[in-house]
């Protein structure tokens, strides 16, 4: 009878969830449950990213002359799809190569990921079949990623608009998405020698993303040169209008939404207690960076020309938004809302400089997303301690040159080969008549 | 052998789910899972509702002339940007003074909430350092509440246009998202007098968001006066177009969409069956009212006019929308349908009613959000057992009047101090010349 | 003592997860915590299918001219709304009538479902009253399924614009998403005889969703006529290019965006490591068969008319996603690209034939949704061996034979009863002006 006694009261302490094993079984998330919240998370952050190509769109679109419309809107929606595929034959693996790197090694430092497509793993599979339990599904890993590799393209494609021909253009973002964003987000994500040996930190990308796609921008804006009559013969600056203010306010507030999975989904996890209060934490900075930079551009314009600027407070907003992504997580709200306002500085008063260097960017990519970026890389050091000056800079620096170079030559193998640039005729009639024989208003425009 | 015989029972009754806390362990939710279910309802509602003012802000860059348009979108981002940081300063506290009033307590009835800036749960917390483990992260909360704050200044933004200053109306943001929203939002969601003592039931806020959006936007309107040419001399009423419907249509969209998250989100759970069943009915009911409310105005417009006014449908929608907001919950399909038409209706009667008395609302945000919010506030009375008419009507009359009173003298201050309303000649050329300097369309317009 | 031991050792082994029950207790996701995944999937994906409605509304007024945008957009937003209703008042029933079919059995063959409205659970029950715990709420499976029935009918809209009347469209509508939608769906989807007798699949619909609003397009434009100037009496072909390319462009980002929860959501399931990585696969294979289709379009149309036309490049991603529809979860990646590029040829080839034909589709939504659907169909067999060559075709035909009776009678008795057709006068002056007395875009259009 006592061992029935005993037993009874072990299914008691049961019940009461006195005993260790039963408590946790109640309190604690099954394994099971950790993964599907993980995935959860890369597919709904994903969709978000996935939506910032509409908003990168929408943006270009609004910010170029009606003319040229239909040609930002064909770039846009072909660099995403490009993206989709390039990502998918090289990408992805040259990106996480997994250990198995090409040239170098986890421990060494890796320098060039692996070649192959990406696999995804089967269909219905088991719990135990899953390429990683404790992490994710592969699919849903890839299909955000993916999303990353698809934003650095569009970065590129608002700064050189009105002036470059599609086909180059394209080819550019062939070897961009398939090689040079992938092999240099390898050394920080892929776990490459940027993170192992730098210990460079870069939560969602400021570097990694932003400044890549703002690298080459720049060096493709210097050889492609500007756009006519943007600068005149004695240095004075004609201001070149964007077609549709509502079409840019709507793709900056898809951007800004995007940046919720952009940022949040790269904490990578979110099933504990920890990592979802984290991600919440992500959101909240997220949005208070954003505001940061809208409010000081506001203020700034408004002190400065007398008038608000609505181009500069919609990229006020953006480099607030480029400038929390290296650090989304440590800074306070206070802190969060402070990062993304000085990006909004910067932008306010490095616009104007780009235009004295005579370097035409349409929509104002570099400022936002190279300059931002760069000063979000170093603002980690002020909020995460394990953060160091080298390690920030030094990576900065190592992207920058990479990216400098490799995308300078890509540029100017295509204008050696094919050439970049349209034809003088071409950008008085617009890119839209020539290169895609669909105006994109053809009701409307006056001229 | 017995023994063993007995624990191996026992484990087969493990195995068989038939002990009872075994079978609780393997059903129910784990308490983490609970913080991580309601913290994404969160985080995902907050996005939706972000959306928001995505969709004020086409909707109302839509319904204005095109020289207004860029001013229209200069607002809406800013209001945004500024609410975020009002909200952070001072407005989370003082909506939710977690017992800690100001003035009044929880039992007696709270008056005004607490002052001081919202502080986040630190990064990676473990479960038991968690602010509250049933419920949800604070940085989820904090996202998704400062999600109404900005829409109460959205709704506000659209009645004004075409001739309130820039600053001015910004200010008022400054007052209306960091003092006025968060203090009559704490008498009701922070566990103030309208919920102890009046026993006040507004699911989402019909009232303690839409009406007060509604209210300030009348006092605006009243005090600012009718934009030019819009009443003759005579009585007559001069329609002033909207200058680009597709806009207003996807701003209502964004709306539409939006407003899963806005009434799903305001369950505050979904960790539970009972809780993700009740969300689900939210979500149907929701888009059951807002097609009530366009079916509605569609009909009656057709009727009435002989042609349908899509504008009206737009409104309609959004009316039914409102009209569900109090109580997406209780109603079966058919009576949210019916709740939403009704506010199509109010819409459809109470926009030529503002006109005859000269009260100039530019995207009919007063019979939307005040009219039909009022309605929704009632009707929960129908559907509701536990609401009572004192408590639904002494809670809007009490919210009414604080709005229309502080609201009053807010305006009245700011038209003292640096003037309200834009110079005639301003009017008559645009806000966007004068104030922003950067024209909506500068190609298209052929004014 | 030694019973102790044995206890002792039996909690040890629990602590140490060994025995089997404390194990699956700490691994496995709970019922009900499968049950909120599981409502979790409905909810979300139902909220993106939803945005693909303003999908296409953008997509349709951007291709319209701009005297009838208005039109379209009323369209759209009027059709949603009807569908909600209908789909409440007799669709849910008829499509899913668990068992209980009007005409025909679950064993011998579904035929017409099961007429009434649709009632949700009821507020906050327990996990036991459930409709089905084992499943989802059903409340988010009503909308979600309500989101697919809207869909079809918003196909139907495109084709037919710029000459039919409002009245008899929206007729058109409340059949559709009444009675004819539902009736064919409830034989694949509600365990109807397509289900169990052919063993027909079609996954989330190229044939159920997407070619049944083909259909009844086709049979609309047959009906209905060109548009007055489309076709010369010579054979020759005036090409009537839309007025907003951005809005076009807008409305495939959305479509894009929404298909994640149309083909995800699909799944059914979320709440296992096996249902969570279907949905992922399903994510980045709809991503794939949308990137093949404009990549595929892109090129082709370059080759064969020596320019890239946009709203070929548009069609080609929304004719890879309905390709892709039929079965995006067993494909490969690169399969489904290559699926999704299938579609995009298709769509390049079949405009101009249509036009040949002298079908004026204004959107191309027939290439797009019927033949894309067609193909994607017959796609499945390529990847997914459980399909067989007679049910697919079989079923086509099957849904093609109903959906063109009945469809070409509804269209015929209201040409006969109310006509379909604006009258020329109208059609010229645009039907905005007419029918809704708000233009579009009162301030740009030149004409």
């Amino acid at each position: 009878m006592k061992n029935k006694i005993t037993i009874t009261s072990l299914c008691s302490l049961f019940a009461l969830g006195a005993l260790t094993l039963p408590a946790a079984a109640q309190d604690a998330v099954p394994v099971q449950s950790v993964f599907i919240f993980n995935t959860l998370l890369f597919l709904i952050s994903g969709v978000l990213v996935m939506w910032m190509a509409a908003g990168f769109a929408m943006l270009e679109a609004g910010m170029v002359r009606s003319k040229n419309a239909s040609m930002q809107l064909t770039k846009n929606i072909s660099l995403f799809s490009i993206a989709a595929i390039m990502y998918y034959l090289i990408g992805y693996n040259l990106m996480y190569p997994g250990g198995a790197w090409f040239i170098g090694s986890d421990d060494g430092g890796g320098y060039l990921g692996a070649f192959g497509v990406a696999v995804l793993e089967a269909v219905g599979i088991a719990p135990e079949a899953a390429d990683d339990l404790s992490y994710a599904s592969t699919a849903s890993d890839f299909f955000f990623q993916l999303m990353f590799c698809a934003t650095t393209a569009s970065i590129v494609s608002g700064t050189l608009a009105e002036r470059i021909k599609l086909w180059p253009f394209l080819i550019f973002t062939v070897v961009l998405t398939g090689l040079l964003y992938p092999i240099q987000a390898s050394w920080k994500w892929g776990g490459g020698f940027l993170h192992t040996q730098l210990g460079f930190l870069d939560f969602a990308g400021s570097t990694v993303v932003h400044s890549v796609g703002g690298w080459a921008a720049l060096t493709g804006a210097i050889i492609l040169g500007a756009r006519r009559g943007k600068y005149g013969d004695n240095g004075e600056i004609h201001p070149i209008p964007g077609s549709n203010m509502p079409m840019a306010t709507l793709g900056t507030f898809i951007l800004w939404l995007g940046w919720f999975g952009f940022n949040g989904g790269s904490q990578l996890a979110a099933g504990s207690v920890g990592d979802i209060t984290d991600v919440s934490r992500i959101f909240a900075n997220t949005n208070a960076g954003a505001a940061g930079g809208a409010v000081a551009a506001l203020l700034l314009t408004q002190i400065i020309y007398k008038k608000v600027d609505i181009t500069m407070v919609l990229n006020g907003a953006l480099a607030g938004l480029v400038s929390i992504t290296a650090e989304p997580l440590t800074p306070s709200l206070g802190s969060a809302t402070l990062i993304g306002a000085i990006g909004g500085v910067i932008v306010v008063f490095s616009v104007p400089l780009l235009d004295k260097l005579k370097i035409d960017d349409v929509v104002g990519a570099i400022p936002v997303h190279l300059f931002a970026g760069i000063w979000g890389t170093i603002a980690v050091l002020f909020t995460n301690s394990e953060a160091t000056p080298y390690g920030q800079i030094a990576s900065i620096i190592i992207v920058g040159v990479f990216m400098v170079v490799t995308s300078s030559v890509v540029w100017l193998i295509l204008q050696g080969v094919m050439g970049l640039r349209v034809s003088e005729d071409e950008e008085l009639l617009g890119l839209d008549k020539e290169e895609i024989g669909i105006e994109a208003y053809p009701e409307f425009t006056k001229i």
